[in-house]
């Protein structure tokens, strides 16, 4: 990983732009032994340019065998190595929504569930309600006052609300409801430590009280709470990296990791591509570095969609003149993790790196890019969280280490 | 390395079957520039394929130009990092016979050897005599009582047997008798830390008895005594991959490096690929991972007999469908060192690995199994103790890491 004491003793002011493009769950696998890959077979004309241009390899966002969720597998691309900065689920959601923890607060991720009379879980995601549909049942939630702490409480998407309890002396060591699996009840919170229990305490009778006010909703008659955490307080990516960063994504989890390491997020319009290079475009002057996250790799690959993950590469491609016209100095493309259409999942493969920096890259002899491309590229296989420092060292950002 | 905390956090239970076949000291060198290395000189059908389907790299057992021993290679193969678990020769010969250590014993490998007139040595190996040769003479050493410790001695092998020395504060922190050539006295035990003394002393004493009653014994009318260790105690390979893990190995010695991580050793007769994988097929449903250990590809190569060491990995692949039968979910190939017959001892270089994971390998473009093949391989130049990780989540055995 990169080490953050060397990159703030070597980072240096330079004019030059960074640019991070992130699609997520990119890396592929073939749909029959010896076939193409979602990268491979989809047409990036734009892409393949690129990979000509520039050098390939393959990075481990966490390490070998290790499957990332979206949390660990950005801090890597940002040059946090994940094993040392954990972060939960609770606080990567309330950051995507824009909730601030402050030092003292605790955060959840909700789900409404569905529960038959017996209390057991039928739908572990009320039927995947819409998010205005959600809006007045997170805002009865909201109603709920609890002794000597303050809650927030905001819908994220669908089915999926964040709770953030805030005052003192609460421990996010504290044990999640959902039991994973349908047939069963929640689960009661418990403290994982001594000093968590009023915490616990708390959440159950919120809990409590949630059930009774949602009793006669359908089908979101009970909630789901995962993922306890309190703010991380990472080192800032600014301070580290001596470079103002911005984030342009479309999805609030994405903001929301970009934010703990303290980038900036830009506003925009729209959900496409195209949109988000817009986005880059209007704010190319006032930053640096530009953390660019494209979602639907992800979704189509976790949809099984083999088809529709190629069509939203395909999109990309198409899109990308309009974010070379602006002339980066160093554009990486990459992912988070692989999300195989074949495995319906995120997985554990390395992600497929592509490194174009016309200044300064030393070109390997690949001519396209894909993942077995990237196997045999220049940059071999390596920690994601190598990332930074190379595109720090291609930006000339990092001054000679020793006399 | 693995990282055990984290694969104990991860490790999940599944169906699913891992199997690895160790080829002791398969990485080799062609015998002229330009030539095959034994593995590529070898007519290796069923391991081709294997590599078309799968994929390769090539593994370094301890770090770059580190020349491993038996136990830190296999160490390495078990995920366990050999620079940090550090056994004795002497606890690896005693575990592979069967001998248990207990908490207070300290174990050394014994040579026979063959003393002068002066008391020089003139063969370190006592002519290499045959195991019933030396079991008389081991039946005299373990006539030796000593006061406050109790002594157990067991032939090994030809002219190699184990003692074990127990009591109460033993040290193991003692120097080597074997003065590693020929024409100089074993060397006396000395202490290498204050404590040791009383350690070194009745080592000592041992030997001046055992010197008395070989004097008149020939070849074998000496021992010299290394690798003086006590038990490691390492953590459980079980506990930490979730798993049941077998041993299917013909040498004592690599038995007992499996039982020290807490492996069950498979007892079968035979000596050849073909009763190692029969062993395998028996125990099928016992277990979830299979560590088999082929010896004569090392052996052949330190004996310097290139064509034979090829002979060695002909017959294995021959024996491999009985295994592939098996349908493992996951098989690697590899070693635990090279030991190219050019050289005829074990070497530094990589370890060729062989991945085959038909439901979720990321297949790289090699179509042979080789040393040149897994230096292009699509896993990467890695540590071996990665593959532990790479075979878990192949298995799925890996849970998702953060949200």
């Amino acid at each position: 990983m990169a080490d953050f004491r060397l990159m703030q003793d070597l980072a240096q002011d330079a004019k030059t732009k960074m640019v991070l493009l992130v699609l997520d769950g990119l890396g592929g696998l073939p749909q029959a032994p010896g076939g193409p890959t979602e990268l491979e077979a989809a047409a990036r004309p734009n892409l393949n340019r690129l990979a000509r241009q520039g050098t390939l390899g393959q990075s481990l966002p966490v390490g070998y065998g290790i499957t990332p969720g979206s949390g660990p597998g950005h801090l890597g691309l940002f040059g946090y190595d994940p094993l040392r900065f954990d972060i939960g689920r609770g606080v990567l959601e309330a950051f995507g929504i824009g909730l601030e923890m402050g030092e003292k607060g605790v955060a959840a991720r909700g789900n409404f569930c569905t529960v038959d009379s017996a209390g057991l879980i039928s739908d572990r995601r009320a039927g995947r309600i819409a998010t205005e549909t959600a809006r007045p049942l997170v805002e009865k939630l909201a109603t709920i006052r609890l002794p000597g702490v303050t809650t927030e409480v905001r819908p994220v998407k669908e089915y999926r609300f964040v709770v953030v309890f805030r005052g003192e002396g609460l421990s996010a060591e504290i044990s999640e409801t959902d039991p994973q699996r349908t047939g069963a009840a929640p689960l009661p919170v418990r403290a994982l430590e001594a000093q968590a229990a009023r915490t616990a305490e708390l959440f159950n009778q919120w809990i409590a009280e949630a059930q009774k006010l949602l009793a006669n909703d359908r089908p979101a008659n009970m909630i789901t709470l995962r993922g306890f955490s309190g703010d991380p307080r990472l080192p800032k990516f600014g301070d580290i990296f001596k470079v103002r960063p911005a984030c342009v994504a479309v999805y609030p989890m994405y903001r929301g990791v970009a934010k703990l390491v303290g980038m900036t997020t830009i506003a925009f319009e729209g959900d496409t591509p195209a949109d988000e290079f817009a986005a880059v475009t209007r704010s190319w002057n006032d930053y640096d570095y530009f953390f660019i996250h494209i979602k639907p790799t992800d979704s189509r690959g976790e949809d099984g969609n083999f088809e529709a993950k190629v069509k939203v590469i395909e999109a990309v491609d198409q899109a990308l003149p309009a974010l070379l016209k602006l002339a980066p100095d160093v554009l990486v493309v990459t992912c988070d993790h692989s999300t195989p259409a074949v495995m319906k999942t995120h997985s554990f493969h390395p992600c497929p790196v592509l490194l174009w920096a016309p200044a300064t890259v030393r070109a390997d002899e690949e001519t396209s890019f894909g993942e077995r491309a990237c196997m045999r590229g220049g940059l071999g296989t390596f920690a994601a969280s190598e990332i930074m420092p190379l595109m720090m060292a291609h930006a000339n950002r990092l001054a000679k280490y020793g006399a």
